[in-house]
């Protein structure tokens, strides 16, 4: 059968390693897909660059847009980042009638409902296996795996920078600033990690989750952030000691007034497997109705992980190109007159169980205040525990584990005890998740 | 858009999780499919149970051949089990021109080539996503997913029953016997649990995860089956001294010679994922090329798990159905005239670590035995270790465990051994792996 024929616009780490594994396995990925699958345009502005990777073995050009006009190109694969130029050239690529694939998270998550609905209107598909969790196939798991089921949650470890850094504060005691530089020597981490340790990369894999699983919109503007950035090695301590590990978690679940969509450090019980997913590696957890929980692990970045979805989503492609556009996988799970149009909570609406820590002068009533606070805010406390303060100190720290409270009711609670003479500075609060 | 009509055979534990799940997610599983999917045949022998379940739902009937034949039926979902019937009536489906879902595992197994074909040739799919470790999308992910990929080895947990009796066996030191009678009462292992315990019912799934990573045929005929019936608790508790936990695997490797397939107690290293699926949940763990390992979680068995497995075919399905064969996600994920004859090797020739288990006279020299022999067969030691004999005894256990080595050789080597007047009685001998 004649071969499908691909434009590459891109063609640094992923796009390399994309170039890479679709030569080296053609013959197996032919036999699955029932025709070849060619790059035959390869689009990058770095001319030499793309000439050392690609040699001879497809055309070389500095133009991306040329690319997304061809009328011999089927698909065109998006892997230059960005949410600018990028845009431009899916949006250009939809309008000529190509399929588009595409690794690109933060293009999605805030211009995903104009570039599907674009899509949807040409009757082409656009793909983004590779946009969450790299080779970890979970978008088709949960758009195709999981139709069956009323999905309820997802919580997962999305960002494997963040992770890493977790994992070796943890196992080397070391500090953030210390655990960065050391990802950051290793190619862990970027030379401005801001995107990773701020949790902005999560939430844009967060809000494409959240919306295929939810039949939503993406709501990425709605989505609360946080990083790891001002985590303290004495948290990782104290979690540790009370049973739990710290992860950055990317979370969703659907509530009834409406949707959670958050990402923040989290404490996991120790013995969970999420909690025991270590260094660079990803994994998502999803509750649903009848399946119950399942996981999904892997490598959720580097040149060939993701390559191997992008080359997914070429199959997959290739193999829906020729059926008319109402029996394919719809982009956001549900049929486009399906989606509807349900908020993102904010974060004070959100429940969660919380971990606090303050700093207390070593003196008598202290837990007696602070659990008096607590159970006015109607806060239910599942451990109280005053570190003890070494000799000659006098202060000492609280750690309170509560159960599942509304966070504005903890923000109230959390003033007051502030403002109580015998705490000293602002409490740590971090959030629980008992998955 | 009209509702798929599905004829539902058998309305067992599964059939009723099927039927109760497609109903009450009725809505969410339209969203999604772009049309309604009906059960509107449900057969059964039992009528009275059938009545009880379905009610005035869908017409009931006794003979599963009618459903088969009748021209309102789309698909045929086949839950009665066995290979006998269900053989007839999925042959008779398909010969109808009706596309089929099952569970089927045993009935892929040893009948998948001759039912593949008949499909082909008639066009219509055969989907089976509940055969392998129940709800976890893992068919998908192996045909789908990771279709980039050459495959290298999967190893999974695919059997609950005997993950629970091991589960069990580790952490409250039952023995075999004592485990499986807990497992019986809590139902977690059937009267006759000889399905589960020999490790066939592993050994059906591991034939289909097999056929489908390498396009080849359905070879359960040549798969190597050792269950955990005969395992000991103390050679638990040695696996546990030296950092591993054994788990029951379904394991499946390309090498250069043929296919490796194979089920038997295996020791996993403690820290790894695997080794830390508990109870009755099942994992896969699969070793591709470009993506590196990936895992996939959740439970094996159940009512709604599997149902939320037999409802995803129910979707592709109604999806696919329109598009031409051709295009379609083909049965054993490669084209047919692509599936390819590789054998499976015989399980002298397949590759391994080795724990072995030797009771020695507690004298000088016997050690030395044990390592000569093992270096004449070629066999490189990782380590042996002497158990501390109790006061007074005159035997004591030697542990060895080998670095890879052909299977025969340790046949050879443990023929030698088992020959010295100072080894007593047969040796244990377990397989390793390092996931």
């Amino acid at each position: 059968m004649k071969a499908i024929q691909a434009a590459l616009l891109g063609i640094g780490t992923v796009g390399g390693g994309t170039f890479e594994v679709l030569n080296r396995n053609s013959e197996e990925i032919t036999r699955r897909a029932g025709r070849p699958i060619r790059i035959v345009t390869v689009a990058d502005r770095n001319l030499e660059h793309a000439r050392k990777v690609v040699r001879d073995r497809a055309q070389i050009i500095d133009d991306a847009f040329a690319a997304t006009q061809d009328p011999q190109i089927d698909i065109v694969i998006e892997l230059i980042g960005g949410t600018t130029v990028a845009r431009d050239l899916v949006l250009s690529a939809i309008e000529h009638g190509k399929h588009v694939v595409t690794a690109n998270k933060a293009l999605l998550a805030k211009h995903g409902n104009e570039i599907f609905a674009a899509a949807q209107k040409k009757g082409v598909m656009v793909a983004f296996e590779a946009a969450v969790a790299g080779g970890i196939p979970v978008i088709k798991a949960l758009r195709e795996g999981l139709s069956a089921n009323r999905i309820q949650w997802i919580a997962g470890i999305i960002n494997g920078t963040t992770n890493f850094i977790l994992t070796e504060m943890r196992n080397k005691g070391l500090s953030f600033a210390e655990a960065l530089k050391q990802a950051q020597e290793l190619g862990y981490a970027e030379a401005d990690p801001t995107f990773d340790i701020e949790g902005v990369d999560a939430a844009h894999k967060a809000t494409i989750m959240s919306a295929i699983a939810f039949g939503v919109p993406m709501q990425f503007e709605r989505a609360h952030i946080e990083g790891i950035s001002h985590l303290q090695s004495i948290d990782i301590t104290y979690a540790e000691q009370l049973g739990y590990r710290i992860k950055l978690l990317g979370i969703t679940k659907m509530r009834e007034q409406g949707i959670e969509l958050r990402v923040h450090p989290t404490l996991v019980e120790a013995d969970q497997l999420l909690a025991n997913v270590e260094g660079a590696m990803n994994a998502v957890l999803v509750q649903a109705d009848a399946v119950g929980k399942t996981l999904y692990y892997g490598a959720g970045a580097g040149a060939e992980p993701t390559a191997s979805a992008v080359i997914a989503d070429l199959v997959d492609v290739t193999r829906l190109h020729t059926s008319d556009p109402e029996h394919r996988v719809p982009h956001l799970a549900f049929q486009p007159e399906e989606v509807r149009e349900l908020p993102v909570l904010p974060i004070e609406e959100t429940v969660s169980c919380y971990y606090l820590r303050l700093s207390v002068s070593d003196e008598t009533g202290v837990l007696a205040n602070v659990a008096r606070i607590l159970a006015e805010q109607g806060i239910s406390i599942h451990g109280i525990r005053q570190i003890a303060a070494p000799a000659g100190a006098t202060r000492t720290d609280v750690i309170v584990l509560t159960h599942e409270t509304v966070e504005k009711q903890v923000n109230t609670a959390l003033a007051a005890i502030e403002a109580l003479p015998a705490v000293h500075g602002a409490a740590v609060r971090l959030r629980v998740e008992h998955l």
